[in-house]
């Protein structure tokens, strides 16, 4: 394997860069990403390219293409993570490309494009509870209002970049222009290839999101003394609606998924009161828009329905949506030739999770490599796995189509 | 009217003696219960009867037969109540018979059985965590190993008796051998009488209890990146299951009442993560112990089969039993005798909460008579309520009772 065996060692070998002794947890501005970034910007420079710190502290290499003229191809991925994460989220999506350039580089090939690896200091919001910082700089929408977020510690994001030294004043300069495209490899952080038995799949989509919070009210009574017709339970009607849901999007698995993440009885509740009052969260996701904005519609609807029969009441309360960021198609069918190139059947699959690549959507065509994950898909979870031979797998097929790419062919 | 008014101004002055300012608490062996217990025992010698504090700290009234060597009827209820009470839960069943008993004395008329009218100074176990500590000593059940308990400020029952005034060493001579029935009266606390419009009812059975925890553990996810179909979610399974239980008791609503109080996703869930694990609580009721039985085994067997049609585990964990308590059917129909007196429909309806009657149980026959709340049947709550009207009816059909109630009926 020419590409797989180091991009693991690299990854165990960042897996070490924590703020926690015994897991991972490396975030934004901290010594630990300082530390990640010189030791990335290192394999930069010594797979043939210039690398710097930028001035909001994200890491980019730049393999300059022959023809100086020549639009960016950027790729990349973040270097943060979540708290107790696992090691390939975020990077092997600067791993892989930085092997790609090493290959490249080794046999003297410059690519049409200049490329652009570019690893992001934030995309987990962990530290300052804002995310994609690193990535939204670079696409021209980053909002100077985040530098006033304090951290746990009551330390401002302006307060930390200084002291990291970067350079606030400098950020809006980061915004790129002349982009080709953006392309990411990330591992799939789902089952959908393992359960395939596929190493790579084309994305389609990155899914948008709506996040409802529901209070449901009804009417507290004693469990002994309340008999059951006419009872107005609040955490029955709550058990309903979050049936109603999970039924909704199985219904329309093929573009749909929901979730009720939380729940809880007010007051933690007790074990002979019926519950009077309970609390849950949605989570709906699609890579279309339209059917995830007509399935919250339904759902709404049917939690009224069921808070209606049951005599309860509920407050519905939208709090969060994010727009569905679709891959040029262009660019998916780009990147499954090269997984055909391979001999892997081309899968094509929305991604329920957000990437940096999100970020890049309104100013360039983007696209994503997903590459199998072990361990049922898990992420976010030090049980995360990616073999050498899937990573051997989706570095090559990244090459081959850094080395196919042909800007022209976009415009 | 003749009782109701004087009944309900006594539980207002009652409801002065509290532990905490603006509301409703006085629990077991404090300047409180000492207070209401002299209180109660002064409106008992008013009425013609003795009184005194036993060593336990109930306070007990005494009216004589005629013949010395007549069998005792033993009435009241409690005196301690739950955090932030209600005015009337206890109080009603100690001043409804001493107004009977007033009512008797001033007519110069004798029972044939010597009545005793007990305040008992603990039911609801706010205190020190065990409930009924009054009636079980009388009903020759206490265990002395409670009064190695401790209050929240780590005060022993044994010294918290001793500073009252008591006297540990003497319970034992508090069981009662010759007791011809325990009658109670005591507001319904739930909303039957309520909403059929009735002022009393008599009490069918005290139902038994049991409690389990049950835990479903699934597997948690990435609220994106999981697809519906393969999900393991252990609060969607959990609701199923919630559902379940709902649907089995209310198809048996007329002796069956079954309440999940509690649940929880573990940790408290996060908006995006499919919930991995969900613990909540079962409380079934039912007057009839077979049928709580045989409905706790098929809700059990229903969870199982929803847990594994789902692909989650459950652990499912009795915690508490308690054997339902009938009450005698002869002292039933002379119950209901005496409201039919009042040209009241009689309605039997058991009672879904525990009384103290539960403990005479075993010693003696037992009845119950219930009279209506208002506010939807609220209790353990300051919004309990009962009118002047109802105490009236409740008083005078005990009174009713009381004067036709022959011991040599029930041998």
């Amino acid at each position: 394997m020419r590409f797989g065996p180091d991009i693991l060692r690299q990854a165990d070998l960042l897996a070490t860069i924590s703020e926690e002794p015994g897991r991972i947890t490396r975030t934004f501005l901290t010594p630990q990403h300082r530390e990640a970034g010189e030791l990335i910007a290192g394999w930069m420079r010594e797979a043939g390219m210039d690398a710097h710190f930028d001035a909001l502290g994200n890491v980019v290499g730049r393999y300059a293409a022959a023809d100086a003229a020549a639009p960016v191809l950027l790729t990349g991925s973040h270097m943060d993570s979540v708290v107790n994460a696992g090691r390939y989220d975020g990077l092997f999506g600067i791993l892989s490309p930085i092997a790609c350039v090493r290959d490249l580089h080794r046999r003297g090939v410059r690519l049409p494009c200049t490329l652009e690896i570019v690893a992001f200091g934030d995309e987990e919001g962990v530290r300052f509870g804002v995310s994609m910082i690193g990535s939204r700089a670079l696409a021209g929408r980053f909002d100077h209002s985040v530098l006033d977020r304090r951290d746990a510690g009551g330390v401002t994001m302006r307060e930390a970049l200084h002291a990291f030294g970067g350079d606030a004043e400098a950020i809006p300069s980061l915004a790129r222009t002349n982009i080709a495209a953006y392309v990411e490899a990330h591992i799939e952080q789902g089952p959908v290839l393992l359960n395939e038995g596929l190493p790579v799949g084309v994305v389609t989509s990155i899914a948008g999101g709506s996040r409802v919070r529901v209070r449901v009210e009804g009417l507290a009574g004693h469990a002994g003394t309340v008999p059951m017709p006419g009872r107005r339970d609040a955490l029955a009607a709550a058990a309903e609606m979050v049936l109603a849901i999970e039924r909704h999007c199985a219904e329309r698995a093929d573009t749909l998924v929901g979730t009720v993440g939380k729940l809880a009885v007010a007051g933690g509740g007790a074990i002979n009161v019926i519950p009077g009052e309970v609390e849950f969260t949605i989570d709906l996701r699609s890579g279309d828009d339209a059917k995830r904005r007509a399935a919250l519609a339904a759902v709404e609807a049917q939690c009224r329905a069921i808070a209606q029969r049951r005599g309860v009441t509920i407050t519905w309360e939208p709090f969060f949506e994010l727009a569905a960021a679709p891959c040029d198609a262009r660019l998916q069918a780009r990147l499954a030739a090269s997984i055909a190139a391979h001999d892997v059947a081309p899968r094509f699959l929305p991604s329920g999770a957000g990437h940096d690549a999100m970020e890049f959507a309104a100013i360039a065509p983007i696209a994503m490599l997903f590459v199998r994950c072990g361990e049922g898909g898990i992420s976010h979870n030090p049980k995360e796995t990616l073999s050498a031979e899937d990573a051997e797998v989706a570095t090559s097929v990244f090459l081959h189509f850094l080395e196919h790419f042909d800007p022209r062919s976009l415009r």
